[in-house]
């Protein structure tokens, strides 16, 4: 089976892999369109470790090849969408909530870049199927679907973790899907004020479309100054979603007391 | 000074009173608009105990006619907005956050019915009205402010009181102005189903007008059938803004483990 | 195989029923000791509906006789603690937390009593067994482990719901094994003031014991009176721990504004 | 009058002031216990930028001198505690939580080392003496009070800031005063494991007198790593109180997905 990755760190290639094998509750799924995403580039840097000989990508909609014994839900042929995170739904992390959505460990139910080859491939395999896959539904496009796997969910995660509520006033650092995404879900919770941080026009032009009511661009001056003063003092509710270790200081230096700051960016080492 | 109240339980009638005089801190102000509500009816049925020579009202737009000598953001003239609760902001209840927005007591703070004269007079009194006033802004109407005071702050309380959050089905009970204000800072709120619990054909268009999505009427049937059926066995958030106590009955059972149930309504005796 | 339980409702006996079949992520236990419980009556009487042929109990402490082929954590002859709620973690229900313990529907992971044969057997089935079981940890005596299986967990369960915090008054009603749990927990989270309402000797030596610090007897006078004197008005943070609706009744008018009331009781048909 | 403070930054001594003038709210009071804090040194430093002839000081105990003619709940001669923090309970930042305990700016209510002269005088001018002061308790020594108004406050803040609870494993860095009343509250507030950072022998006692389960010096290598390999990766709760900014670093190395970091540090310039 062919698959495309990182031979090691910062040697991308082909890959020449065997198919994997089927548990009983698991799945192999053929995808049928993929993302790239930035941390797949941030693993190929070398990001979750020296790495190698390991398949890339986490975002994919695709159809089912195969199916375990004991699955319920889906048959071969079955089209579906993937979660970047696949969690091991039996492992006792899951119910002491310590880490719910990752098992028991950091990143570990992110197990296409970190403990199995990615979606980049002719299959690829889905562990405890029922419970990580969802059916395509009717009246969705692949395209959107495949949205919705990564950008959609960890931008409305950053919203989550800031407790963005009506009313709020939130400082979203990057428009690139993900902070865009986060954008609409502040927009959806009835932010009162949305400030955005990003410099791209066609990226301006979707966040103005998603809800942002003002751009803040380092072109027009310092970014901390601009938000200082068009705040009266800083946000109570701020979100990463790109950017680097200044960002993260620009972060904690417009936020107020009390506030949340919600990062949702992998920075590149 | 004359002013329209209760003589005694259920015995409504025109008051003659003293004027009130200004404290340091304090302001008499002339109502220009007022609103009666059910609360001046359920406190004229005694539901706030056996109350005599009381004038009431509570809802509130007006012009200051006199400040204390400390008052600092007002004077003579000034249009205001004023909340039917005036809290006691120096009392210590404030601050032990045990009774935030009532002082030290049950309602404490709702003091025009429970412990003062209240605004259907030629003038009324207002503690701390620095910390209890609200200028009327430019822009918006005396009759639009007024149904701030009461009907928005409840409505929204309710909403605030079930944690209604994005993508939540919400069960509210009532279509009367505090119902529908629920409706609306639900919708605000992203909340992704709205049902609504009512009859009167007025009141379901404007519910409709503000974002519910399924209006639940007696006329059709049990209501507790009817919700446990269209949502496939109960909701996370329930708010009860009107009815009685068959209505609290209702709410429990429609409400799924760990699910809000937030009470707004007043019970009649 | 023989077990214990309903043929039909009030109308206890012993059944003879198959032993059940192991899937390949369960066990079959046999138990070694096992608890009766105020719940097993309950269903007896009808409170899950019209029962017949069910074995009853579902507190148990046990050794596996049986695992499926999947099972990694367990092999036959552990010892092993049984909880009372045995959720399907592959159910959605389990990832949207909308009824995070209890799979998709109201106490849908209560399976013993609910739908499928109880612990008072020969032997009996736990679904999906890595997830479900936990080992009986060296040093902790069986008799102590069965009290955490649902005395317990439903104890700590109400103090959670409760949200009871440090320096909080607590009113704790009852104080069966369910309260006197409730009353420890409230004591370690660090509440100020515990006050139970109870009557029986025993009960109250340990509820004092565990760390109350009053005791409300019905003997004494009105049990709401007393709550209201002694706490001025009433306290922020109520556990229903036994009790009828009377006891509801009471639960409401002492508990304060924005106050929480958790029910961890069954109320009996 | 006199009092001990800063003529400019870095350059301390007495300074000659006019006696502060008591407003109708207001109390004068005279301290007869005071303690110095690091704040204070801060402040000297310039942290609270370029301050000139500034009386500093802000942890006292004293007797009331004069009281403005609305105040109702003191007089003079009265033993009375003084916070650290008084804010202006009439501004609206207290109503809309913005700023909560901060009036309507960052340490808006911090007003001795911000806004006024502080507690090293004399005597001092405190805001809303009825909101703002508390008599010493029959039975409370002045030297325990005094540690109340900043120590156990601000330790006490940390705690609840990290949202600690039953249970919960939290590290505390730094063992000062302040670090150690967050170990005091986190241990009442029912922890399961506290990790405390520092090495200064006698506070090391303290810390395990008030609740602390491990200490973690530098001396025995790298705090990080200590950590990390104590708590099997990081822990949910992390309260900063002391160090610069490779704390901070440290925090967020230590504190696992979805964590608390509270920071009730004043990094010095
Ligand atoms: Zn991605
Ligand atoms: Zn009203
Ligand atoms: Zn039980
Ligand atoms: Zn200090």
């Amino acid at each position: 089976m062919r698959g495309y990755g990182m031979l090691s760190v910062n040697n991308p290639g082909w890959l020449e892999k065997e198919r994997p094998t089927c548990g009983p509750l698991d799945a192999i799924v053929k995808p049928t369109i993929i993302a790239p995403c930035s941390s797949d580039t941030h693993t190929m840097h070398g990001g979750s470790g020296p790495k190698e000989n390991l398949i890339l990508g986490h975002e994919a909609v695709g159809i089912i090849e195969e199916v375990g014994a004991d699955v319920k839900r889906f048959k071969a042929g079955d089209f579906v969408v993937v979660p970047c995170c696949t969690p091991d739904w039996l492992e006792l992390g899951i119910q002491n909530k310590i880490t719910f959505s990752h098992d028991s460990k950091p990143f570990g139910s992110f197990k296409f870049l970190g403990s199995k080859d990615g979606v980049m491939a002719e299959c690829f395999h889905v562990n405890l199927a029922d419970a990580n896959l969802a059916p395509l539904t009717e009246g969705v496009s692949p395209e959107a679907a495949l949205m919705t796997v990564d950008m959609m969910s960890t931008g409305f995660y950053g919203v989550e973790m800031a407790e963005v509520g009506y009313g709020d006033t939130v400082v979203v650092f990057g428009i690139g899907p993900v902070g865009l995404m986060a954008i609409a879900l502040a927009a959806l919770r009835g932010a009162g004020r949305i400030i955005a941080v990003g410099t791209r026009p066609a990226a301006i032009e979707i966040a103005k479309a998603y809800g942002a009511n003002e751009i803040i661009s380092y072109k027009d001056g310092d970014v901390v100054q601009q938000i200082l003063e068009s705040t009266g003092g800083g946000v109570k509710k701020s979100i990463i979603a790109g950017g680097n270790a200044q960002t993260f200081a620009q972060a904690i230096t417009i936020t107020r007391e009390k506030g949340n700051i919600a990062n949702i960016n992998f920075y590149d080492v």
